[in-house]
């Protein structure tokens, strides 16, 4: 077995363990949230935030209005819309920050990170727990081999698209239909 | 006179220089398209890309459905839409790729730039012309003493400000509703 | 004299009177700070982030090492760095949260806005006062008859350039080799 | 079993199957030229693009200069360097246009996607094969469940992380220190 196969089969098996688990129960509260909201903002940092990004853009391909926070045309959140935090410690800087300006607006905020005691906890509607290694090393986290905070953005991303899949099902989404609100200009 | 201020008025000279070359008809067209487009996508690249950015966030507040090519959640453009290419030479590789693109989807082209002669010219339906010095030396631009292409991106910033002030006003927008539309989370 | 015409006069001129009333000891010192720092960092939100990439982006093509803040390859700040802060109020959330923890990584801090008494001011290393209008009506700013913080925006933009060719000439740059150091893929 | 569950195993399993169908050789043939290159830069469109951001973030985090193109501070590419393409079909219009300008610059060319016959083959240095369902429907291809090209994205965002993890490992990186390159204005 050569050093790649080694690695991805690594990477694999440490996703599956976060992903397991996860609680079935915080996947599908978080599902309604979205399907309720008119309108879904993601934030992150770095490769988090790309995790988002990508969630963002999938959400956007099955008709729902996904917005990057940061992005130039961004719109005004309000009361009837939901922020979608990736963050494993729940602490980083700016999301927490830009968190509690959307809870004023009235925004419901769905957290997904694996500290179910941070900052955001208080102001935090859904919570989906991906209990992997963090900074804060808190009980229950799921170790990885990986370089610093591989587990937790890879999990993130497939577990947005495994909730997008869900979404789509559960739309019953002609699946070819879904590429007319995909970009054309690329 | 310091530096400074030598410098601020060497750019804000040669930027009425250059605003003041440009036609006003082209002008006028530019904006009907605008008001007439579903969506409005623009392009362009580096420090150019910029100040279509700055241009398409305004656009935005003032209630036209503006998007930048590339971001997470572009739409896919239609028959029905306009992109806007700000493009000094009208050779550069990407907008030039993607406006073959968008005319291949029906959509209209605005260009904004120096060189009414370049590739886009057969696929533009509006060109504005800003005769600003371009890496090409075309006749009758506008020497700069700036350093690079700044005065074009300059004279496009502002430009693009120019336009968007008209469409306020034809708008006879309530300039404080503005802030409605504006992006809340920062 | 057309709408355009009339516009893109406002425009210039409203920018001249903020830039006139900028102190030119706060733009040398800015500038002292520039030369200094190992790296320079940016940030802002909005149109403001735009012009301060646009700041970034010319400031590299001098061979000054500047990062935008949240880019893909954005390194460590340290004590030898430079944070530059567009905001015209000093309490945009992001750049604030962000300047606190720069501040204590030991990095400088440049402020350039209009409210000389803002959160920042604290942690500031230089401040550059462009006095024009902001959402907080402070005393001494300069009124504008533009939509929202366009003057502040365009002021900042310009101010930028006129700082970088400040800097193009102490370096008695050859604008020629310039390109040396621009994207070449676009 | 629930539909979450029911969906992650799913993506694990397409992944898992068209990793596994990746040619070691070609594997190693690319990190060859990752170690070798100067600087990196990644292309890609789309969610495509997130995991080349991804990669190239991962990178810098592992003592590489990886740029991701069209970014604000994108230095010039030389006959040193190495552009990586992410495309599953290789032609991607704004990849193979700026393959080709890196390509005159003498720049060595790396794609990675599922078409070993496109545009891109003819300037290609390296080329890693991950055989999945594209639009093109090409033989040889893994067929795929999900939406839309969800396969590729994830293929390629575990591809890089698992490339990333065997350079860490050949660097015998010390994996606390590799937070020293990571940002910390977050």
């Amino acid at each position: 077995m050569s050093d790649f196969q080694r690695n991805y089969e690594l990477i694999l098996q440490e996703v599956r363990t976060a992903l397991a688990a996860v609680e079935v129960r915080q996947v599908e509260a978080f599902i309604d949230e979205l399907l309720t909201a008119e309108q879904v903002f993601v934030i992150g940092v770095g490769r988090v935030m790309l995790s988002m990004q990508a969630f963002a853009k999938r959400l956007g391909h099955l008709g729902i209005a996904a917005h990057v926070v940061g992005e130039i045309n961004e719109p005004a959140i309000t009361a009837k819309d939901l922020l979608v935090i990736g963050s494993g410690s729940g602490e980083s800087v700016v999301p927490v920050a830009l968190a509690k300006v959307a809870h004023q607006h009235g925004a419901r905020i769905a957290h997904i990170g694996s500290n179910p005691h941070s900052t955001l906890a208080a102001i935090t509607t859904v919570f989906v727990r991906i209990p992997v290694k963090t900074k804060l090393n808190l009980p229950g986290e799921i170790d990885s081999r990986q370089i610093m905070s591989s587990l937790f953005e890879q999990a993130l991303y497939l577990f947005g698209d495994a909730v997008a899949l869900g979404i789509a099902q559960k739309k019953n989404a002609d699946l070819k239909a879904l590429w007319r609100w995909h970009a054309n200009l690329e």
